[in-house]
């Protein structure tokens, strides 16, 4: 029995107190193949590397610049698990395989999972594509031309093409007698065993612990549980990964139209899933397309230089708004000094409303029934905390300026913004959502719209009215 | 065999056409559970809602106003599954516990697993506590006392105690015949065997598909994994989840301080504290600190004044930055005007390098070893788009107000606060981490404090210096 300690202490940081430094590669470590690598001492590199896993040869990829990243990859090649190349997003993806040969990457792809293969092939361009696709066996490759067929983000896009499936007449005994025998010719893993009928249609699923648990007489199919799940093949993968988490799934088949089992996902994928959508709730609504810590600059740059200009020009439409009273100002200067806070006040309370109702409606807390419960709870919200700002401002700015009338006009016009925050907070997810849009994309945007907007106009419209 | 079509005609969504409906219940059969609840038609809601599994029914309750959600509670009463009241979260529990006895809640405890008890637990005040803990049987007492005593948080909250533990000189054949003889004792769901020495230490793993496939005669303790982990009971969530996602574990056994093993944890839950943990970066991020959907209003508007609190303190010190400008105001006021768009602009692009930079660190693709190249990345995107917008607003400047002049200001003050955006926005969660604070947390505030700042003394510095 081979046994082998998870901390390496070559690897890891045991010296590094940082309780972040205990999975995962020590900064350490990386700052010394850095360093080799500046000084091409190759042997020594190949000598520390070639027994990382996977994810932590991915990591150390990830974490050197490019120039190194390229080096690095140079002096492993083939002392790299395939597997390494999973770990990357599109951007580094493309970055690496751009001077590798088609026949070396095909290589690669062909020691992959078929999920993975098709999830590696799929982000590059399409000469790229047919180049690699060219170097693979036939199998795979109908394999993984099949797969690109299936939509963008679907199961069929997530599904793994090898699984255990036995006809609905065995026993438990000629089930096990049947795995014995095979045993070298199944996936390295699987969880569950599938049970269909002689057209290959799905009939019912039995778990392994079932399996094991039954004496050898015992007939498969009444081991089948009486809840189960079929996947569409062009389901949505947000819709499986829902779907996995209600039921507590750990693997699910995934059928045709014709309800034949084509494939199986399993739970490794949808944890990827679930992190990716988090991950795009969190940057939509920060006004990024996607992860880009490992694009060039000016390509990152470039992708979110639209974000900001739609920004300009809701900044200049409330500039244009504070342009109507002008005049107003010219003769109070002080509202310009105090304007800000209210603007200020009424986006952070609104990007609170905003971030809730996002994720309710991520995890269908939110939907068409309770949604006027929702938006009128925010406002009601924006209301309470409206009028408690409105009295501590109403007295700083009577401290602050000693005037009394001021301090008045500013607490209504606290008031006013905050409840429009709240409101709209709510109000704009849940519209985006309800014409299919995604509900964060966006959604900042139009909400400090409203907020600098009614901040501006409220604050220096009873300005103008009562103090000219 | 019993077989149930996932689609309940009844309870799903068949003519809304919305992809969103696909899984989970429909809206209207959520309203019309709350008119016949209006009316008081028990016996009929009775019938509806027998057979719902516990996560519609979760939804269902969920969904209800506060009001009916209680009536629903009393009409279903001993027809709610157990596992329903492990969906709510803890604001939504309190609440639907205070109505009912000690007594009840300790049935239901005692039906759920280990996990599931101590978290429904975990969330009430003491004095419920004891009033619970008094009406379970001695054992189950005995671990949910002691799951208590974990760190909020860590392994010891997320394991499960039941688990499948052998003798590492067992043979294929002993352990196929002792899970057939055991089937009844042991845990519903189980995906690995563990293997202990005599003094119940940690040995290995093996998985239920390499039991299956071997012959009865090979020991089983040729069959553990090269790799292998083991989580002391202490680890924090995040880590164990971290954990999870880079070996791809599906469970992994938690051991105590002398590495005898003491409970399993399985990738539903990891797949829980994921999502979890990416909801408390994204709430972090807008300034909540926890979903308040189900929340009343008064304790909502409470839990966010704080935040805003703490903002309207950073936008009183950006309006003092304005007022040292107010002779300059007063006789230029069409700087008022423009000056909230230098403001928002720095805000916006500092908020896409956040969230980029917090992302990042939760994934660890940023980390001490990377960060100064992360940084300057993010100074020097916000210097290229500084650049482009600096000649766009300068064109509308110039074009609005005829004044060149000005518009060569406004576009310098652009670019320095949009440096000043990249470098902090990388920067600020990047501190905050290596100070052992979470980096979601406070950032947005410190970032706008940053960016209004710089961004009107910038701009209204240049115009006092060069206009005056």
């Amino acid at each position: 029995m081979e046994m082998e300690d998870e901390v390496i202490p070559d690897k890891q940081a045991l010296d590094d107190g940082a309780v972040e430094q205990q999975v995962g590669l020590a900064d350490a470590f990386i700052q010394e193949i850095a360093s080799l690598l500046d000084q091409n001492y190759t042997d020594r590199i190949q000598e520390l590397c070639r027994d990382l896993p996977a994810p932590d040869a991915a990591e150390l990829i990830v974490k050197l610049d490019s120039a190194r990243r390229h080096k690095l990859i140079e002096v492993l090649e083939d002392d790299l698990h395939p597997e390494t190349f999973s770990y990357f997003d599109h951007d580094l993806l493309n970055d690496l395989l751009e001077h590798m040969s088609g026949k070396n990457i095909a290589a690669i792809v062909s020691e992959l999972d078929s999920d993975d293969a098709i999830g590696l092939i799929n982000g590059l361009d399409e000469e790229r594509q047919g180049n690699i696709l060219r170097h693979l066996n036939r199998n795979l490759r109908a394999v993984v031309e099949e797969g690109l067929t299936f939509p963008e983000a679907s199961a069929g896009r997530m599904m793994q093409r090898e699984f255990v499936a036995i006809p609905q007449f065995w026993t438990v005994g000629k089930t096990v007698d049947y795995l014995r025998a095979a045993a070298t010719t199944l996936p390295e893993k699987f969880y569950n065993i599938f049970i269909v009928d002689p057209m290959h249609r799905f009939i019912g699923t039995v778990t392994l612990s079932n399996v094991l648990c039954a004496q050898r007489s015992v007939k498969v199919d009444t081991l089948v549980g009486e809840e189960y799940v079929t996947i569409p093949v062009t389901m949505d993968q947000e819709q499986v990964a829902f779907l996995f988490r209600r039921k507590d799934l750990l693997s699910a088949p995934v059928v045709d139209e014709n309800e034949q089992l084509i494939g199986v996902i399993t739970v490794d994928d949808i944890v990827d899933v679930i992190d990716k959508e988090a991950e795009k709730d969190l940057l939509n609504l920060s006004g990024v397309s996607d992860t880009d810590i490992h694009r060039p600059i000016i390509a990152t740059a470039n992708s979110r230089f639209f974000w900001l200009a739609i920004n300009l020009v809701t900044a200049i439409a409330a500039a244009w708004v504070i342009s109507l009273f002008e005049a107003t100002i010219a003769k109070i200067t002080v509202l310009a000094v105090l304007m800000p806070i209210v603007a200020s006040m009424g986006g952070n309370a609104g990007t609170q409303s905003l971030a809730v109702a996002v994720r309710a409606l991520a995890t269908k807390d939110l939907s068409s029934s309770n949604s006027p419960r929702v938006i009128a709870k925010e406002a009601i919200v924006g209301l309470i905390n409206g009028i408690l700002f409105a009295v501590i401002m109403g007295a700083v700015v009577f401290l602050w300026f000693h005037n009394l009338q001021l301090g008045m006009i500013i607490g209504a016009a606290m008031i006013m913004n905050l409840i429009a925050a709240g409101f709209s907070g709510a109000m704009i997810p849940i519209v985006m959502s309800r014409m299919g849009h995604d509900p964060a994309q966006s959604a900042v945007v139009f909400l400090t719209t409203v907020t600098d907007i009614v901040g501006f106009f409220s604050f220096l419209g009873l300005a103008s009215w009562l103090m000219l």
